[in-house]
């Protein structure tokens, strides 16, 4: 099951190679859908989602409210999230080495994960291009993530029940600038300007996702590969980081995670590289497919 | 002009010693209201709020869905906030020199804001409790401070021009766990468990409120006295904090800062005095009037 939100902001799924536009095609079948868009059906709970997919395989199989998925350019799955933008620091041991060289400190595995946000308001879709902002910083880097999407509301949320609450995944780009996350000490600023988080393109359902150590996040600056580790090296993993984000503080539906970059952000480079006007940044995790943005 | 939240979740104002169901008000007298709640009376802008408050003027002199403001418990004013709530750490330079004495740290100014959020899950209202959490800290702690609303969305604002996108004041504790501040680096845990930004009990327009020399803050313990200082000793003033933070960083309508609190937090003190089960803790903001909540 892959859901998308199509350019009009309106829920959508992937079914093979076919978009199809959920709203449209309910309309046009005289069905119910539990929402019109994605939010509200994560919100809408499982056996809303089983409808909806059960409506995109008609609707793609008979040609109804469909075209073809390369044709569709979608907007975040999310793109107005309901709250910040939920962050893991340093959640691979690689990464946290290679800044710890780089900033001189301590590449020790942290005993608690770090926890920052980024801006609702960063967050923009496929195919856009976020500012260089050359005003700001002269630091810009990107971040690959596995983006996971929680999928029912909860407090101290056991490791063992932690899975029944993912919804299912995306990718993200945790853009950053690393000037001004060291010199505003706190990261937020650095990671929420305007466009700094990028996101989708589409999310796929946990039931279709394969095992962590088969899920691999990919970073390419202008076709170089930049990252390319596996969702089993997770410091925290998945059950860790929604136990231990969850006690104490509720985790609603719709709140998005960005668990965490491998090694290979520009920074780690000697000499850094770090983008620049003109790059193509594009963030790969499997089975969500490729998510391309543009520095302007 | 002074708006709360009521019981029932909608849009009320306080006119002297009075509070108004405006909701009730206007299908009473027939007549518009740009908006039910408050957050969407600051989204409709200016106009919306000296109708509003027109409305509640009359409804308070002819004893129109009027009732003595001392029987309401307000709701927090914005009691689902569309994102995060925006802090400033460290912008009182006395509150800087107590925790770096603590902290054996710098105590120097910050050269630029220090920015981190607070979850949308933390907001509670007056009157409410919010829990020790014995289980994850032993270091509860509270910090009053000056809540500003923003008003209209805007990004790199200039400082003169930063007065207008202020849409008026509240009063706020940001209940910090400071050993979760310390051992998570990033302060957004530490500031997020659930009931950890208490918020209210109004919202003063901007019109009304005095300097901020004459607006004080100050926050008591069981009656004793702890936090007492004045808005004008801020290091990043009104203008400086919203110029800064909107470079780059679009700033929304109904977004909430908290503006940093002053010397005499709870890990100041020799010996500390953390926050226990069972605590009164009352911040008052000049004009907004005492915000009191419970530690359960």
């Amino acid at each position: 099951m892959k859901f998308l939100t199509l350019e009009n902001g309106q829920l959508g799924a992937v079914v093979g190679e076919t978009a199809v536009d959920l709203v449209a095609a309910a309309a046009e079948q005289n069905v119910d859908l539990a929402a019109d868009t994605l939010l509200g059906l994560i919100e809408a709970g499982d056996a809303a989602t089983e409808a909806a997919w059960a409506l995109a395989e008609k609707a793609a199989a008979d040609n109804i409210a469909s075209r073809p998925y390369a044709d569709v350019t979608p907007l975040a799955p999310i793109p107005v999230p309901t709250r910040n933008i939920l962050c893991l620091g340093k959640n691979y041991q690689e990464h946290a080495n290679e800044v710890a060289k780089k900033m001189k400190t301590s590449s020790d595995k942290p005993p608690v994960p770090i926890i920052f946000t980024k801006a609702v308001t960063s967050v923009i879709g496929p195919e856009a291009s976020f500012p260089a902002y050359e005003e700001l910083t002269s630091k810009l880097d990107y971040e690959a993530e596995v983006g996971l999407i929680i999928g029912k509301t909860g407090t101290n949320i056991a490791p063992e029940d932690a899975w029944d609450y993912v919804y299912g995944y995306t990718a993200i780009n945790d853009v950053s600038a690393r000037d001004l996350q060291k010199s505003h000490f706190q990261w937020f600023r650095a990671k929420s300007l305007d466009g700094f988080c990028p996101m989708g393109p589409v999310v796929v359902h946990r039931s279709i996702m394969p095992e962590p150590k088969d899920i691999r996040v990919k970073c390419f600056v202008n076709g170089e590969e930049r990252q390319n580790d596996t969702f089993d090296k997770l410091i925290f993993d998945v059950p860790a980081m929604i136990s231990k984000m969850s006690a104490g503080m509720t985790l609603s539906a719709g709140d998005i995670i960005a668990t965490g970059t491998p090694a290979g952000v520009g920074m780690g480079f000697t000499p850094s590289k770090y983008l620049k006007s003109g790059d193509e940044v594009v963030v790969d995790v499997t089975g969500v497919g490729p998510l391309r943005n543009f520095v302007k």
